[in-house]
């Protein structure tokens, strides 16, 4: 029987003391619903974020406990499959986001699903690329909620986070806790003005510790042809710092460059990228080519 | 006869007191030659760079003057070909970069090109995607070091500009005094160690002032796909605040959106991206699909 939790199974802020509401082997796939970042309060274009109950956003579907997962290890979340159902919304908040000054007046729109695309004013017609904007498990200490991105992970809204990427997570309470949600059926790198195409979605996902990457700077997302360190600060500055050197050390410490050729293939070939300036934590990432370390001998043990 | 520089005919810092070189009209093509970012001096692994003369860094061709060209007219500059001659040079500098930290060893490589590749160390073998570093026109006052991004253009590092592409400046003297160098035969975004494939090159260009486009804020860049608007200052966080700034005015005061809908759409299709984070300046760009305002009736006027 297929292990699935409904979008009514929802925390809203990662912590070591969270209860478990679903508990999965690891390789075992399990099925997450979501809800959108609003927790499915904004139906129509009428309902305004002045009305918004903002101890419900940001839910997450889960936790859940992962068996054989002690705290330090490094867990290989796989995003099997991920759709979005439903409808979108965005809104506008004057003071918030970085047109926050220029915003003045607020609006809920919602945006229609048609054909793999997502239907902006009736008028623009945007291909889907559906992302998950929050996905993260229990921090080492407190309780972050789940609008904050940080090293458990969290609210990155990193456009990588889709289907067919592995995502790594390092564990800090015995089984991880997982959980995500906030999934958007489109956004662009940097959110500007606080939200994507927020939407309800379902997830199916495997997760395993990868014991050869313990020490591995997490978060840490791996797709069919790069990696990417995601770090989030205070300022921009501050992440894409963090996530650059989080990126050297991947190419240092696992992958055995030299520091010199870490950062010089780093400044040819690598890119370092904005996934959100408005949490407002920012988030930034560092990627890198897959193939360029293959040429040194290196690839992700499985 | 063919109006071309060669690369003696250089100058350090964009500034409204310079000598024009040349003189071109509007539309008509000319032809500059490029240093490498170190002028050259750099010619082999054994130069290192506390060899340098710091005095003779960033070189720029020109300045160009461009007939009928008035302070606060808005110049389109259309990089027609852009090719790289001769050899790459990179370096690392302990201190400098974002990984300045870490960097203990002062070393100088050179890259040979192979097929359209660049070579690093005989191992990986990139493919090239040349690119222009500094390009920019006399600032309205005093005189800022080929070295630094601002208003005027400089050293964006912008991986945009290359060949097939415009870029729009806003002159601030008569004739706007036209410059560009520092090309790079490939870079990634970031620059982290404060270099990508330094190279020198050959650029053929045409400009022409487009009176629609008064008031449009400058640095600006059109390829055959997207608008980016380019802001540089003393933080990323700025920088990203001022190039999304920038993109929003285009979309409301150029292409007549209301507020609302440019930010909305630029949180789903636009994207915040990082040019450089090394100069010290710090360079961002915000990038949008053409596509889109085409479905607003909005076009470059040409």
């Amino acid at each position: 029987m297929e292990k699935k939790l409904t979008r009514d199974k929802v925390f809203y802020a990662f912590s070591t003391d969270l209860e478990p509401v679903m508990r999965v082997a690891q390789g075992e796939e399990f099925v997450l619903e979501t809800h959108d970042c609003f927790a499915g309060q904004l139906k129509s274009e009428k309902d305004l974020l002045d009305g918004l109950d903002w101890d419900r956003v940001n839910p997450a579907t889960g936790p859940v406990f992962i068996d054989n997962v002690n705290p330090g290890d490094v867990l290989r979340v796989d995003l099997v499959k991920v759709k979005v159902v439903g409808q979108s919304t965005m809104v506008t908040l004057p003071g918030e986001g970085v047109l926050g000054d220029k915003i003045a007046q607020m609006e809920t729109v919602i945006l229609k699903y048609q054909d793999n695309h997502v239907v902006f004013r009736d008028k623009i017609s945007i291909p889907m690329a559906p992302m998950v904007g929050v996905i993260g498990v229990a921090p080492a200490e407190g309780r972050i909620p789940n609008g904050e991105p940080a090293a458990h992970g969290g609210n990155m809204d990193c456009t990588l986070i889709t289907e067919g990427v592995s995502v790594y997570f390092t564990a800090n309470v015995p089984g991880a806790l997982f959980g995500c949600g906030d999934f958007h059926a489109v956004m662009g790198d940097g959110e500007i003005v606080i939200c994507g195409a927020e939407t309800p979605g379902e997830i199916r996902l495997k997760a395993q510790v990868i014991p050869e990457l313990k020490g591995l700077a997490t978060p840490f997302i791996e797709t069919s042809d790069l990696f990417a360190a995601v770090a989030s600060a205070g300022t921009l500055d501050q992440a894409s710092s963090d996530a650059t050197h989080n990126m050297a050390d991947l190419l240092t410490q696992f992958a055995s460059l030299s520091i010199n050729d870490a950062g010089l293939l780093m400044s040819l070939v690598g890119h370092l990228k904005v996934c959100q300036v408005v949490d407002p934590q920012k988030t930034a990432r560092f990627e890198f080519p897959k193939w360029v370390l293959k040429e040194y001998g290196f690839q992700m043990p499985r």
